[in-house]
């Protein structure tokens, strides 16, 4: 297959990154004048692995490891705020491990982000502190075709909704992106490998690394301790398989295009869209989406519905259902007849009991017979919700309302 | 609990046993003036453990073990056949392991089967030779005051529909009532054994057998190479435990009556009744019908349809559906993604398939939509069905019609 229409769409213009680094050097000066400060740029800019017009300036301020981490953070929000308002713009503060400055400068997202000054990768005091030292790994082994390459697949990721180490794809990381192509020299070559992978791949670069379980594992080269791909759950994982086989099969540009927004449920089943109003940073509102979707689907099983898919959006949770409509009577299995204490409390709890093989069942009322009740259920004891959903406003769209109400919004399942 | 007024109501009148006795000494003398052969009562009149009214003359006619088994069937015929017509009776050829003539001599029905004369219970050539050591065996060990516990449990067992160790009941035999009450005594102190048994009981009188693997073993005191309880199934020995446990709690000599006939299904399902309309016997016929039911029980669960109970009964068999309705579509369960040439092949079957944790799977139309679909298919491409049943003419009922066809048959599960 041959990526190079692809590549064309998607490297930076001429000029485009010697313009974000212009930019970031007036802020370095900024800085260093008026705090006596260090810094430097991270991230795709720095590392050129960055998509058209997909720029952010991530900006690193160094500070003394002696510094506690109060003051740091003090600190680095004061610088922060300080270097907008010098360029004139607005920001914001958002949070990570520590809180750090965010806003546009010239068009561009700019963050301002303090950090330790260490010694290496395995002395690090904060997961940032760490950054440098993977910015200085790739620019060391990631050569100018090779970029490309990256892009390629971070492209590809971004297609198929399997970008981003957060709680909205669990997916990929554009370090842990570089590294692959650092180990397999090509996005060609690691599609070739990724078709056969199983369960547990290890790469460790350096070998090094050792006691991991995730289901990709790729030891960070600056620190051994760590997973790269730790966030990539065995979903994202095999869905990645599979998508690098579909490509290779296909050859088809369009699965570099996207992600499509909305969904199409399955006829004949019932769609449910639930929205929760709220406003809570992306990271955390994902995470509960998530937690909260797979416990419906958890209690939709316990109670004998079933269904098609389900995932998570910008705004709530979609599920589209295979069974949502049960008879009034289940059959309700017990314990075996022979152990004696079990069967016994199991009688007395439903008096009409038969038997079939060595179990005792009885015929009862069913709980749910529609999965509406289910959900009103589940939703007003809150079950399964975190701390941020149980503030929102909630509302629950059914089958064409719910179809329109996402026909915008990128579904991760 | 006490019994006795069970056991009166049980226990045969004054002087039925002996008028019995009394028609065999004629057929026994004619037998042995006209042909020269011996003959003997076996059953539960000749141990005396039948229930009131409820008696047949088995009678056994011995032949030298030297003669074949050609010879012996030709003339066991032949015995059976003059005897019969000597008293003036209609009969009719029977097929066990080998044929024998049943009619009704006086009133009573009678069996005429001829065996071969062996030393031991352990040379035998044919099923039946060892009776004769059975009949032995109980007479020897079984006192006048159990044989109205070994009644008792006959009784109980029929009403729970756990009696006969034919395909009908997969239960217990007569002889299997005798031994157990031999073991434990008393009905009384059976029950208070069995509430308590778990699969793998063996109970083994002379400490010979071994290797037996049936919920229930107990050994042929006669022939240790035998289990007794070989045809008590799973389902049988679990319900037989658990109405130990009912009689005992409740004390309900209702526990004792019936078996009642017909079934109310449970409300809000659909309800089918499926008849075959053949003359086969009753043996072949349940036999075929558990097979069939069984086979249907598991396309039921193949295809997404559940019930809550089925069985057999003199004509066909009852289903009684929980979910017999389903959506047209279906998510169908493809091979786990790691496994790729499984994978490869699901999706060539599958253009559009999707992953879920390490699994692909697609939406895909269903077979059956509606169980009736389902059984007419089944029954037009006779899956399931035995060689007899193939013959037979069969008519489908639902819901109202079914349950009226079945109120005066004894269902067995």
């Amino acid at each position: 297959m041959n990526f190079d229409k692809i590549t064309k769409r998607i490297r930076p213009k001429e000029g485009e990154r010697d313009n974000a680094l212009k930019l970031f050097n007036h802020i370095k000066t900024y800085i260093l004048e008026s705090f006596g400060k260090e810094s430097i740029i991270v991230g795709s800019v720095a590392k050129d692995t960055f998509l058209k017009e997909d720029m952010d300036l991530d900006i690193f301020v160094f500070f003394d490891p002696s510094l506690p981490k109060e003051l740091l953070e003090r600190e680095g929000l004061r610088i922060g705020k300080s270097t907008f308002n010098h360029f004139g713009s607005s920001y914001k503060i958002a949070y990570a491990e520590h809180p750090y400055v965010s806003g546009d400068i010239e068009g561009l997202p700019v963050e301002i982000v303090p950090c330790y000054k260490v010694a290496s990768g395995r002395h690090i005091r904060s997961a940032v502190d760490r950054t440098p030292f993977h910015l200085e790994y790739v620019m060391e082994h990631l050569n100018d075709s090779q970029r490309d390459d990256v892009r390629l697949l971070k492209k590809f990721l971004k297609a198929q909704k399997l970008y981003g180490a957060d709680s909205r794809a669990n997916g990929f990381s554009g370090y842990l992106c570089e590294l692959l192509i650092i180990k397999y020299n090509s996005f060609a070559n690691l599609l070739a490998h990724a078709i056969q992978w199983e369960r547990g791949v290890i790469i460790d670069m350096n070998g090094n690394g050792k006691g991991f379980e995730d289901p990709l594992v790729v030891v960070d080269p600056v620190d051994p301790t760590r997973n790269v791909a730790s966030a990539v759950s065995l979903s994202t994982f095999s869905r990645f398989i599979e998508a690098a086989r579909t490509v290779s099969e296909t050859k088809d540009v369009r699965m570099f295009s996207g992600p499509r927004p909305g969904y199409q449920p399955v006829d004949a089943g019932t769609f449910v869209v639930i929205i929760f109003d709220i406003d809570v940073i992306e990271e955390v509102f994902y995470a509960q989406a998530r937690k909260f979707v797979e416990h419906v689907v958890k209690e939709c099983g316990d109670n004998g519905f079933t269904l098609f898919r389900h995932g998570v959006f910008s705004k709530g949770v979609m599920l589209d259902i295979e069974i949502g409509q049960l008879p009034e009577k289940e059959k309700h299995r017990g314990p075996p007849v022979e152990k004696y204490a079990h069967a016994e409390k199991f009688k007395q709890k439903h008096p009409d009991v038969f038997v079939e093989q060595d179990v005792l069942y009885t015929i009862r009322e069913r709980k749910y017979v529609s999965i509406d009740d289910l959900i009103n259920d589940i939703i007003v004891s809150q079950r399964g919700l975190g701390s941020s959903l149980k503030r929102a406003s909630i509302r629950i769209l059914k089958d064409q309302e719910a179809v329109n109400a996402i026909e915008k919004e990128i579904i991760f399942f």
